[in-house]
């Protein structure tokens, strides 16, 4: 797909069909999240690949935001070190937001939906994933197959409107 | 371009050509970046878009990593709203981050080069972009077409290996 219409086509999908993401899709996907750029190049991120149905219901449970998770085709847990100071946990944030937009464009180029969640409960995040004490799960990047429509360019997306986010020049 | 090229294709861009990026272009980059998810959709940003020299030279000054914003051919600055809390603090970076990624891959598939900076002094920085005393300047995204060599995609990017960073099923 053309990037442009990657770009528009993206939303949030949290109703899936029960096609399969392939491991290649799967791969490209992640591949897209690690090239993400960031601060000095320091790739804060892991990415913990969940498909067994019966994990992704646990995993569904780790916040109230995230039952999309449990139905989900796949889900891309992204994991990172916990921060030593609040000026690394921003960029931290930052650069998990770079790899979130990187993972969900790619998708969306695949005709993949996507539906990102928080984590609340670490604990019950680190039973399900396996990652070390030291680290924390930020987000959850839910995959699959929309159960609506495909995902196609929109027109009209619910945004604030261009000259109300855009000032030429000056503020 | 395809989607997939234009996120290998990505890279960042610090030095550039005088050709300068034109209204439209810059219009679609923008366009990009204000189509990207946000938490609850709160679309965090504001992007003040800056393309005379000067003004480019002076805000080139507000951080020691900003100084190839004077040669750039356009610099997008990511104004936000001061955060109330910790939590939307690092909401904030993360959605930032999103809108990043959204704005330089829409850049890249224009073949359009982008290097990022943040912002050291605010006050420089709000005295150069003029937004309000509430709002601060969280990063610039510096625009051009590279002076080295035409955007392609990069076989071998230089990031972790994928098996160092990805994990199935379980870390």
């Amino acid at each position: 797909m053309e990037t442009w219409d990657a770009i528009r086509a993206r939303r949030n999908v949290r109703q899936y069909t029960d096609q399969e993401v392939t491991r290649a899709d799967l791969e490209r996907v992640l591949e897209a999240g690690r090239r993400a750029p960031s601060a000095s190049n320091w790739q804060p991120w892991n990415f913990v690949v969940v498909t067994d149905r019966r994990q992704l219901t646990e995993l569904a449970r780790v916040w109230r935001g995230a039952g999309h998770v449990a139905t989900s085709a796949a889900t891309i847990a992204l994991v990172g070190a916990e921060p030593e100071d609040d000026a690394q946990a921003q960029r931290l944030q930052y650069d998990f937001g770079q790899a979130t937009a990187y993972i969900m464009l790619a998708a969306a180029d695949l005709g993949i939906g996507s539906g990102h969640a928080g984590v609340g409960d670490q604990a019950d995040a680190r039973r399900v994933l396996g990652f070390p004490e030291d680290h924390f799960c930020a987000y959850l990047i839910a995959l699959g197959y929309p159960a609506d429509r495909p995902l196609r360019p929109i027109r009209h997306p619910n945004r604030r409107p261009f000259d109300d986010v855009v000032h030429w020049g000056r503020w």
